[in-house]
């Protein structure tokens, strides 16, 4: 056979086969490579094993096409720079809490937690079903980022702290590890709140700088070891009820993806919520059974006078950061009628069959 | 240009195509439909849209090439047949609730709702990262079938009663419709409970073949109008503290199916499993608002000595269905086992911010 022929003979069986690939198959788009920073460090337990597994599924359901390459924290940019690596194209996609943005807008800390605030499952409704997405969107478009949500911690622990907490009084003077609107709450009572990152709260509580610390729940706070050295360990982590965990994409890179890959991201988004808000469920219970029955740790409830407190403060500083930014009392304003009757309902849901058991 | 030539022609150029399409994208699969019969009326708010909403993202994420054609309650099969029609290939998927087929195994109950077992989010831990989706998989499997969680309704409402419980009393010779475990603990107080499926109890409420009814919660049961007969509703669903939906797919189309539909059906049905959870979240507690407000509805909690009643005679079902089938007995120790753990997580973290707000 000569050349010509035998490759005009491959290029009909081909051609044969691509006639019947475009009318048998899906829709085939170019391989493409993105990258994604996190605000964790690698294989941090939850947060940064569910951005790996984000990728895979992704990876596996276009069958190798996208691939999501993951950054941890530092590798690309610290972490801290994730959305501005993003907004500006310099990354494709962050993985991390959006209340870290809360320099570029206080609105932000909506798509996270807000104190005494949703839990996970009241938050994923106002998202996904109350107009809470289209407000987060409109946000973010601003900073031309399209936000998901893919993942939530479920209720945090309200911290570690070396001395029982009797009274208001022992707020007074407290060097305590916790940022945001919570540490706002602290302060208005007289403690002294610091933010510190992840890596420095045990160095810190050792050597006294702080008297308390909170972090996230017994499955990632023991794997820091805080009970070693402050053993009570009290609830209701009022600050962060359910703290979501968001998946931002440059905006220009969202809209050039075909939309069968942008229906994958956000089933895989959506998977990832529900998978590691039952992650942190199941693992918190183990860790906290674990913490109790070899360490000899004191899981106790804030005395009724510090969790009133607490609840009084927290409302004041919602309410001026709601007059103080249009964004955030626009934001605000579906906030609090979705959380208040949501909070009527769970009374009679949950909540109920959980004080019932 | 002759035939022959012009044929090779375009031949070749298909064939570029081709070489190029198997460098750059996707593996492609054959087009395929595949008929899902579900247990729900069509449109049936919660559970049949969600599993319209299911098809939906397959069909999106494989570019229209997974259809997923699906049928109503009667449609191709009666909502009781969709097991059996998919263990034995007349349907590839079913998408129901397990308990329904407790006369094939008992067992089947832990995958949609034990009594005063586990909440929705305790549940998915259990299923995705607590070893129950292996217990239920080998369950399954011994009927060729291949389970997913698919969507979950939160906790239920305990029903609707004509008049107000005040004692025990109340409930002896009270005629309820309740299905499951649940009319079995009804059964044991004294009670006649009955099953009607959801179009059938309205009418026997208004015809009083029964003094009262469960079945979902505010936004369904608006919907049936039940308050316009029985406005006293009780919670907690002490029966259903989160009821699971499943998605079963005969097990050798599902091993038929090329690894990226899979992942595609895993994360298609894991998103229905948090969006339908948040979507009843939303609308029952916008339904209670409008029924409380409205139509003069009491929510009112079952007095302390019925729910204490409730619960023992839910643990000697629960125990003497263990003692009574090795198949309950084995995933009912697993099950236990998470929900001791979950339970005592539970009081420091969701439930504990509930109470608090």
């Amino acid at each position: 056979m000569k050349r010509r022929n035998f490759v005009a003979g491959i290029s009909a069986a081909l051609g044969g086969a691509a006639l019947m690939t475009a009318r048998a198959s899906a829709a085939t788009h170019k391989k493409r490579e993105l990258r994604m920073v996190t605000t964790w460090p690698k294989n941090f337990p939850g947060l940064g094993t569910s951005s790996e597994r984000f990728a895979r599924r992704v990876e596996k359901a276009t069958d190798g096409a996208l691939k999501i390459n993951v950054f941890a924290a530092g590798e690309l940019v610290p972490a801290f720079q994730a959305f501005d690596a993003v907004s500006s194209g310099a990354a494709d996609i962050y993985h991390g809490a959006e209340y870290y943005w809360q320099g570029k807008s206080p609105a932000f800390v909506f798509f996270t937690a807000l104190p005494f605030g949703m839990t996970a499952i009241e938050h994923a409704g106002w998202i996904r079903h109350g107009g809470g997405q289209a407000l987060w969107d409109k946000l973010s478009a601003r900073f031309n980022i399209k936000p998901h949500i893919v993942a939530n911690t479920g209720t945090q622990m309200g911290g570690w702290f070396r001395n029982e907490l009797t009274s208001l009084r022992d707020l007074r003077g407290l060097k305590i590890r916790i940022p945001g609107l919570g540490g706002e709450v602290y302060r208005r009572l007289g403690a002294s709140p610091v933010t510190l990152p992840g890596g420095e709260i045990f160095p810190s509580l050792q050597s006294g700088k702080v008297d308390a610390a909170e972090w996230i729940g017994p499955w990632n706070d023991l794997a820091f070891g805080f009970h070693r050295i402050a053993r009570h360990c009290y609830s209701p982590g009022f600050h962060e009820p359910g703290a979501a965990l968001a998946l931002g994409v440059n905006l220009d890179v969202w809209q050039s993806l075909p939309p069968s890959w942008q229906a994958i991201i956000e089933a895989a988004c959506a998977a990832e919520h529900v998978a590691s808000y039952a992650e942190f469920t199941h693992y918190n219970a183990l860790a906290m059974k674990t913490l109790r029955e070899r360490h000899d740790v004191r899981f106790l409830a804030f005395p009724d006078e510090i969790l009133s407190a607490f609840r009084t403060s927290a409302a004041e500083v919602v309410k001026e950061a709601a007059v103080k930014n249009e964004e955030f009392g626009e934001i605000h304003a579906s906030y609090k009628t979705e959380l208040a009757r949501a909070r009527e309902w769970m009374r009679h849901a949950e909540q109920s069959i959980m004080n019932a058991r």
